[in-house]
């Protein structure tokens, strides 16, 4: 094959599901106000770290076992589920997906803190298959370290992606979450933000980092 | 930081699941007996195919349903949870998780055939969570296509390792198991065997990759 017939390596998109493509942190303030209405909340405007207890660690003298309340609410069978999709995350995924020599992975971590509680994954599964389809199944890639993963971009809403390999092995576009919404990117692992999958801005980033590859 | 001091990179070992640490070969056969006491089965020494149901296929005139039969016994709740620890495997796994600059995850394909079938996850993650405790279940990295985890080697028992990335991004070793214990390695995508956790071959193997980094 001549070098001008050879196909390039296909650019490849890792997507996060939990504030990316599911709505979690709206799912949870309402999950959480329906099971603990008299408790005290932290309100979307107000989230200001990736992990939900340290936002609720502020009511701890008020309410001393907030944080295994606010746990148990993510922790309930049934809550990973139910998260609505956020706006345009669906189409936005499969046109991604469509684009010539782009390859689509859901990347997704799961819960570990707390033994016996495996079930987010399951559900993880099942929400795929319900508003992506079986196919999009075999794309999802369940993992605590996203840097084991072989990607060009991964867009995700945690601030600051950790793992085994360093520097990461992929850009790291941060998708604005509530959590992280008042953050400098200085103060992430992100080269750049993406706040919704509406306004366009998804395809000129997909574009440029196609180009930069 | 001076060559000489700078810290090689890690050396990662992907471990399968099924069939190198779990016995699923011998779970299966005793859950397809006691299930189905009056159907013909495959005994261990006859197993030919990586896919059960290649295997159970030559029972379709005697048995009308013997493959959903067979596909059912790995679908049922609790199944995956059940199988015992490979002679070995779990010593194995820790002690080259032990090695200085060695880095050890699992890596393990979900069921993707029937549309709601995905409890087999969660009891992978209650497998390991019980048998190597949850240290290690921020290690298993859940995944259809393999190709797409970074990994200097990968010990599965599945014949032909395929996915996205061309050629392999890790040297394949094939963990001999019933099903391909018959095959020339030629019709593999291996480099080489690993026939047991046992005999001490493990160690030699990994040392001869590390060398070959």
């Amino acid at each position: 094959m001549s070098g001008a017939m050879r196909k390039s390596a296909p650019f490849r998109v890792l997507l996060d599901m939990d504030c990316v493509l599911a709505d979690f942190e709206g799912n949870y303030l309402k999950c959480f106000r329906e099971k603990f209405p008299n408790e005290p909340f932290v309100p979307l405007a107000d989230r200001r770290h990736f992990y939900i207890s340290d936002d609720y660690k502020k009511f701890e003298e008020q309410s001393p076992d907030i944080l295994s309340k606010a746990r148990s609410v993510y922790e309930t069978p049934g809550f990973f589920g139910s998260q609505p999709p956020i706006e345009g995350a669906l189409a936005a995924a499969k046109e991604i997906s469509g684009l010539t020599n782009v390859e689509v992975f859901l990347c997704t971590s799961p819960l570990t803190k707390t033994p016996g509680v495996h079930h987010d994954i399951m559900e993880k599964l099942e929400w795929t298959e319900k508003h992506l389809g079986m196919d999009w199944v075999k794309r999802v890639i369940i993992t605590k370290d996203k840097t084991m993963v072989h990607g060009n971009i991964l867009i995700d809403d945690r601030p600051k992606i950790k793992g085994v390999l360093k520097p990461l092995p992929f850009k790291h576009i941060l998708f604005t979450a509530s959590h992280n919404r008042h953050l400098d990117l200085r103060a992430t692992t992100a080269a750049e933000r993406l706040d919704n999958w509406t306004d366009g801005s998804w395809q000129t980033l997909v574009e440029k980092y196609m180009k930069l590859m």
